[in-house]
């Protein structure tokens, strides 16, 4: 049986995790859950799967929750996080937690030689080469739960790294796809929280909106898969149904194609090299849809993409601007502070007024990540 | 460096399967090629691959070759084929024969523990059981060359067999998939050789358009990957983009994407488990391609591909009594003898009177293939 320490229990990601670990009792266990505040959420969940250890966000909702659960061991913080992720009895961490809070723990969740599934982007895009370099040397494998890159993921499977000739990564196009530029001024934060495929959290629902989420895809993959920026593509596919593809030297394409479940790319991080049968998931049905559609890719249209590759390029400290930047400009949006136009606006002035730190080590990353989030804050 | 025996060097897969050793001869060498009669085609390729070993069909073949080429030694018949293919030199086996002469020869290379590229249908629709369970016995791997057959073996490369829900496998439809049943009387041979998406021997094209063609390749797929055809599936795909996929236990589709070009799975099954580039083959343009269609297949529109589902289903002899009856039907049909629907009325008349046996042996084989032959010319 495996052991799990599931990060960010609470959110879209760690729902869907704990349905996955609900229909396969007899092959994972929660050993930990950690959450930030939403005791009201959390709690019939811990009741039901009953963890070992929770882990929330500061010390006024551990006494809160320990009036009302003592069935297991309540630590707070980031040392709560990270004391989950170590702990000798866990095998997989799943990293679900939103923004950089994770990539401390994941850090010593591979010290400590976990299986890492990560769902959580922030931590590649902002710390790749400090996560990579950390899992090449202790050999740990990091699983992606996003379902783009679980489908690079298992398109590898069986393969060399050394055929692949590029990744190719589908977007749904999100909210305003069928949208021109010039349409864009006067979209409220509803209009952009009606994703056409997938059903999210409001922070990637409008990143899909953007396209950032793209971008930050695309840097995930660069590190993930080791593979170039110039090797790897984006193509607009609005049925989401090729969750994305790798094309082998030998002109062959391999793909890996569903339902829009992330309890598929879930299940696959949890079972790898195995799979689990996932009964109560819908079948993709191709003779149903009909048709697919593929279009090509319009940097101008979408210039979050075009600053996410610019800033994956220059690498070092420059995707943790962008990827700090721009989760405070979707907050500001989100609350109706600023327009979703100047969510772009305002990642491309903290990306053009930083200098970029080459190889920053953990501190620096967090300093400029606070930093940046701070700056953006006072626009 | 591979050395290469090559059965059915004049015809279409033969001559691209030659064009791959061109690409990349620093890996491969051709140690033996056999061809039917057609000197004017094979002597410039003998000319320039220059193996150890030729083989003809028959003598008179043998001795006229003789007199214009003295490089290599020249056997003919069965028995030469036989001999090519169990070489001590030869590596890989590449099967690209017509009809079920190459069948002897297979048998013989899998004992001699051969690779087996696999481009004959008819191996496997007549003599699956005996071929697989050879294959099981030596050890031998069977690499398939048909494009389905090569995307399903890629979409299982990493994976485990009990894990597959059900094979899917593609079809553009052929010739004549936009017009209805009641259009089909008065087809020409000019109309079914026109095939929409590939360019192949004339025998396969017609079967393309009668959807015998994916009968055949159904009863492949249930022995080269030992699933029943209750998991076999079949879908209209025009554009051949997508070349067979397979569903996973977890609903994860694998599938393999590509140019209809058959260089790439002829080249898959030579380089296996490795992948060569392949320059100038053009590159899959999803976002030129623009649209895939996918459609349920249809069989009252296409009774051949029941009629294959049928025989694969009774087993032992039947699928023997479908191949050699739609063989001659359709050489009929070609040489204008027979319309294009007496094709599916003589196939359907020798599987209603055929009395199965079941787990035939080989000469059994050979003889009932010999008898429907003759009694289909007789009709």
């Amino acid at each position: 049986m495996k052991q799990i320490a599931l990060l960010g229990s609470t959110g879209s990601i760690g729902i869907q995790t704990l349905e996955v670990l609900r229909l396969h009792k007899e092959e994972f266990s929660l050993y930990a859950m950690a959450f930030g505040k939403n005791i009201d959420r959390a709690l019939p969940l811990i009741k039901e799967f009953q963890p070992a250890l929770v882990v929330v966000q500061d010390e006024a909702t551990k006494d809160k929750l320990e009036k009302e659960w003592q069935g297991s061991t309540i630590l707070f913080g980031s040392g709560g996080l990270i004391e989950a992720s170590v702990a000798d009895q866990v095998d997989v961490v799943v990293n679900a937690v939103m923004g950089s809070i994770g990539l401390p723990a994941t850090l010593k969740a591979i010290e400590a030689r976990k299986t890492i599934a990560i769902a959580n982007k922030e931590t590649l895009v902002t710390a790749g080469h400090l996560v990579m370099e950390a899992a090449r040397k202790h050999n740990v494998a990091l699983l992606p739960v996003d379902s783009e890159h679980s489908a690079i993921y298992q398109s590898l499977n069986g393969e060399s790294k050394k055929d692949i000739h590029k990744l190719i990564i589908t977007a749904s196009g999100g909210s305003f796809r069928d949208k021109k530029r010039e349409e864009l001024a006067g979209v409220t934060v509803e209009d952009a929280l009606n994703h056409p495929n997938w059903s999210m959290g409001a922070k990637i629902t409008v990143d899909s909106a953007s396209m950032m989420n793209k971008g930050l895809e695309v840097i995930e993959a660069h590190w993930l898969f080791d593979v170039p920026y110039e090797q790897i593509h984006v193509i607009l596919h609005r049925e989401s149904v090729i969750h994305s593809m790798v094309e082998y030297v030998d002109r062959s394409v391999m793909a890996q194609l569903g339902t829009p479940d992330m309890k598929v790319p879930i299940q696959y991080a949890l079972t790898y090299p195995k799979r689990y049968s996932l009964e109560n998931t819908k079948q993709l049905n191709l003779e149903e849809m009909a048709t697919l559609h593929f279009e090509k890719m319009d940097m101008d249209r979408f210039p979050c993409l075009r600053m996410a590759y610019e800033a994956g390029r220059e690498g070092g400290s420059m995707t943790t601007v962008l990827n700090a930047a721009n989760e405070v400009a979707v907050q500001l949006f989100l609350e109706g502070k600023i327009s979703f136009l100047e969510i772009e606006q305002l990642i491309q002035q903290e990306l053009s007024q930083h200098k970029t730190i080459h190889n920053p080590d953990l501190s620096t990353i967090l300093s400029i990540d606070e930093e940046t989030r701070k700056r953006v804050h006072l626009n």
